[in-house]
């Protein structure tokens, strides 16, 4: 849990640090765990990219938020954590500050995403308690998951604000973890359609059972 | 070559036949070729998929012709095509009425694009002389693919016009082909930056050296 809390806190600090060179938009950071998640090297790493521009998938992401603020006066986010603690079925994990789910709408089996349950959660300021617990859901998601699936391969990356622009405020940072099961087909990709086998209220009971 | 001519046909006929249903906007026609490509079934396969939408691939794709259209008054395809003619080092192969080469702007090594040289070319009419020169035109293509480099997986999709539907009248139908040479990272489909380790004229030349 220590070890997992230094390598957050070093995600934080090297995102704070870059937030001061005006060049960069976005910074990156991921893990890929196992061969078929594109790991390049074999030992335990994450990754860190700082770029100049905000990422497609976030880009698309925020837009879609400020789309549904600007309809419904209401942060999407803010619905999702509503929506999954009313029907709770989805639900994986949860602690005091953050919760862990598979998203209603998923891209992957067994996706699962981490928000956290401060809508003012701000993860270039996490500290304290907020640090051990986001230490203590990402140890445990990632536990299951091991446990769940005989050890797969999973990518998991931050999805954080953008730096040195201007950006939709309804957007809020959470993680999502991916796990390898299947090969995106060339379909996935083209069209944006995902085929999904497991629907995401079984693989939540799957990920409950499981440690 | 016949049996190509053949399954080429087959491809405009269920195009043609679909495009009669209103329901469909779009019609996607892809082969899979070997484990990596995601073929999920063992003997050679295409794959027809008629869809009550554009995939967004090929939207933003149109966007993007429409975007250089009104600027440049001039057609992408047709601009992109001029540039091969006169650079000759991405060409792989050319008859006369089609043309294969490494794209300029690549995302996976060894990326080749069919473009046919008449810009009024309609895939939905294709026959002749023209469907026997694409029939060539895959089949050099893809037997240089292999011999070039060891029988790889492969994706190749046709990108072709969408039916029912107003769409930009600049688009260009076409042929993509993709190798499976290299796991794309996570970070490519995020941020759609693709890291490619051969230039395309590279590519290019060990593909025309192939045969």
């Amino acid at each position: 849990l220590e070890e997992i809390q230094n390598v957050l806190r070093m995600y934080k600090q090297r995102y704070n640090d870059l937030s001061g060179d005006s060049r960069f938009k976005y910074v990156l950071i991921f893990k890929n765990f196992g061969e078929s998640s594109g790991a390049s090297i074999e030992h335990g790493h994450s990754q860190l990219i700082a770029l100049p521009m905000i990422p497609k998938y976030v880009q698309e992401k925020m837009e879609g938020a400020g789309y549904y603020f600007n309809h419904h006066k209401r942060s999407v986010f803010a619905d999702i954590l509503e929506q999954e603690k009313q029907e709770k079925q989805r639900i994986v994990f949860e602690n005091e500050k953050f919760i862990c789910f598979c998203p209603f709408v998923q891209r992957f089996p067994f996706e699962m995403w981490i928000f956290p349950k401060n809508m003012d959660s701000k993860f270039q300021q996490i500290e304290g308690a907020e640090l051990t617990q986001l230490a203590e859901m990402l140890k445990d998601s990632l536990s299951r998951l091991k446990n769940c699936l005989a050890n797969p391969s999973y990518n998991f990356y931050l999805q954080l604000d953008p730096i040195n622009i201007e950006y939709e405020k309804s957007f809020l940072w959470h993680i999502e973890i991916v796990p390898k099961l299947t090969r995106a087909s060339e379909l996935d990709w083209d069209t944006g359609f995902y085929v999904v086998h497991t629907p995401p209220e079984q693989a939540a009971r799957y990920l409950r059972e499981a440690k």
